[in-house]
């Protein structure tokens, strides 16, 4: 048996459930740190919007909301032992972290499921042991618990194509948001502008490499995007638009990062012509936009959700050379008895980013 | 004086109005024929729409909806006689085309301002040298009439930088889906699936070049779609998504080119994952989006409007060299005398696609 923080009734609780076992091809890992994501919170609370999305798109519920499940995507871990059918090239006791799937005839999105294959809010999981890859030893382990939203962040930033001469706005500094600044900074992407409605988050943002933050309640992010992309040589402006012609901006590229309803519109109305703008924001909810500013501009929306193996593996490097500097995001830690009160937190104090669970504690 | 198709309080009639006076840099042309576009027709029923969305943008009116206003942004013409300060390198006679603009200090949208810089439902209007594009022999003068809507769906085709196994669903199959299609074959695209609830459109999409055309009363356009790109060549398939792995389809393209209220959140729903969707319809109010869908299958939604000088002088090239067939696109032609019968008639007969207009009839 071990103990596993378990999503039952739409109440967390630590409970004791029986520890997995390895199946062809998998490995048995102790969960050295899980990170809680906010979209773990978003399925405890709003879980049958996920599955509305899912069945229009699938035709199955992604979450069973009848069964217990154990939440956990984000992680770093252990090697304990290996199942059957395994080559075992990386030793018993190595740091490892993984994209968050088991790779059976079915796929299995770990952290989304119930407690036979858990997520890491538990002692112990399995991974497949062709998605591991060691921690390399310049790496704490609780930075490498941030491979994951890392990861998703560098996949948003991809998707928009970022070039040198990019100026990016970067609206929500949760840590999805904090790490998208992390990496534009890495690549020297700038000046970086990032608004949150939170004091703390904006400090953090300006930690993690943002040049300019904004209050949106006191001034336009719009406003501050378009007086940072401002250039007046014509070598750095983003090409003539078509019925704007040329504007004195650099290209501008917007990362909506909170999910919020109406920030996708408010992006759209806001963004000079020509953007590209990365939604990594997850709003499971219908919401309207006004097609007319996205074409009176030519505006790109490209959604954003997850990262190939590439992007996964890419992210580590980055870390483990320091190129990325993530640790400022880490704002706690919490033992599995803390994870519920941290749920609470997250939603009301605007001093946290990203809270890691450690089951040692 | 000369005669103009000019809309007044709402309605459309033929006006004597005084012939317009080429200023430095600019020409007289007697038009030859103007094609008349479904925005001329959105402009005179919602153009309090088109300023909405340019005062949100612009912080001005697109329409001078108080005054006269002269359509037609789709011409050729024949060169009469050159204003002061131009060069004159095009003889006397000579047919042209042009981007549908007056280079003036305050830029003119030709087609969207009144008598005294005239769009083409007249019998002559002014362009700017700069602009002017000799027409080639071989290529009729009503095809040429149809540079500047197939310069704009050779922008959406551009604007999502379609490849050589790339799947297109067209939906809409007026002139700019039509175009579309076009634009497609002659670059070798397909199989092109094509939608449009008039059995005549969807003939004429046809005869355009779409390889399947659906009723969407009938028949799911997306499934349709899905069925086209459907390929068990591993080599041909999309790149694996992120969530829902590798797709046995080959990647997908859309085009929205009907600005329907719906239909865009309608191809957000329906598009395989990882589709990249062209919108170039024009919907001037809010529309509803499920970001969801967008996010779960990384969706790019790229807004198209216009084109650049350079996508202009190519399609002339296009339509010169026939590798771009478009005449099947026209239905029909009137005189000036006949185009507010003709407005009625776009609305209602589910047989029209492009009418011509000569104003010498």
């Amino acid at each position: 048996m071990m103990r596993a923080v378990v999503l039952e009734d739409g109440e967390l609780t630590v409970q004791e459930i029986p520890e997995p076992v390895p199946g062809p091809g998998e490995v048995l890992v102790d969960v050295l740190r899980a990170g809680i994501c906010g979209s773990d919170k978003s399925c405890a609370i709003h879980g049958d919007g996920f599955n509305r999305a899912s069945q229009a798109l699938m035709g199955i519920d992604m979450l069973d909301l009848d069964h217990p499940i154990v939440f956990g995507h984000e992680f770093v871990a252990r090697v304990v032992s290996y199942g059957p059918e395994t080559q075992q090239t990386i030793p018993e006791g190595t740091r490892v972290v993984s994209m968050p799937m088991l790779l059976r005839e079915q796929p299995v999105l770990l952290g989304f499921v119930g407690p036979d294959t858990p997520g890491a809010y538990a002692e112990r999981i399995l991974l497949s042991e062709a998605l591991m890859i060691p921690v390399p030893d310049e790496l704490s382990t609780d930075v490498a618990a941030l491979t994951e939203p890392m990861a998703v962040a560098l996949r948003s930033v991809n998707r928009v194509d970022v070039a040198a001469d990019d100026v990016p706005l970067v609206l929500g500094c949760g840590p999805i948001g904090l790490a998208v600044i992390a990496i534009l900074k890495a690549r020297g992407i700038g000046p970086i502008v990032a608004a949150d409605l939170s004091a703390e988050r904006r400090e953090l943002a300006k930690a993690m490499g943002a040049d300019a933050v904004v209050d949106p309640r006191q001034e336009s992010p719009y406003a501050a995007w378009m007086q940072a992309a401002a250039t007046d040589d014509p070598a750095r402006m983003a090409p003539p638009t078509a019925i704007f012609g040329q504007l004195p901006l650099r290209p501008t590229i917007g990362f909506e990062c909170t999910g919020a309803p109406g920030l996708l519109q408010q992006i759209v109305a806001g963004a000079p012509a020509g953007s590209r703008i990365s939604v990594a924001g997850i709003n499971l909810d219908p919401d309207t936009i006004e097609p007319a500013h996205g074409i009176l501009k030519e505006l790109d929306i490209r959604f954003s959700l997850y990262y190939s193996p590439e992007e996964f593996a890419e992210t580590v490097g980055l870390l483990a050379s320091g190129e990325v500097e993530a640790a400022a995001l880490i704002t706690g830690h919490v033992g599995l008895d803390g994870v519920a009160a941290a749920f609470s937190r997250l939603g009301t104090a605007p001093t946290e980013a990203k809270i890691l669970i450690d089951p040692a504690r």
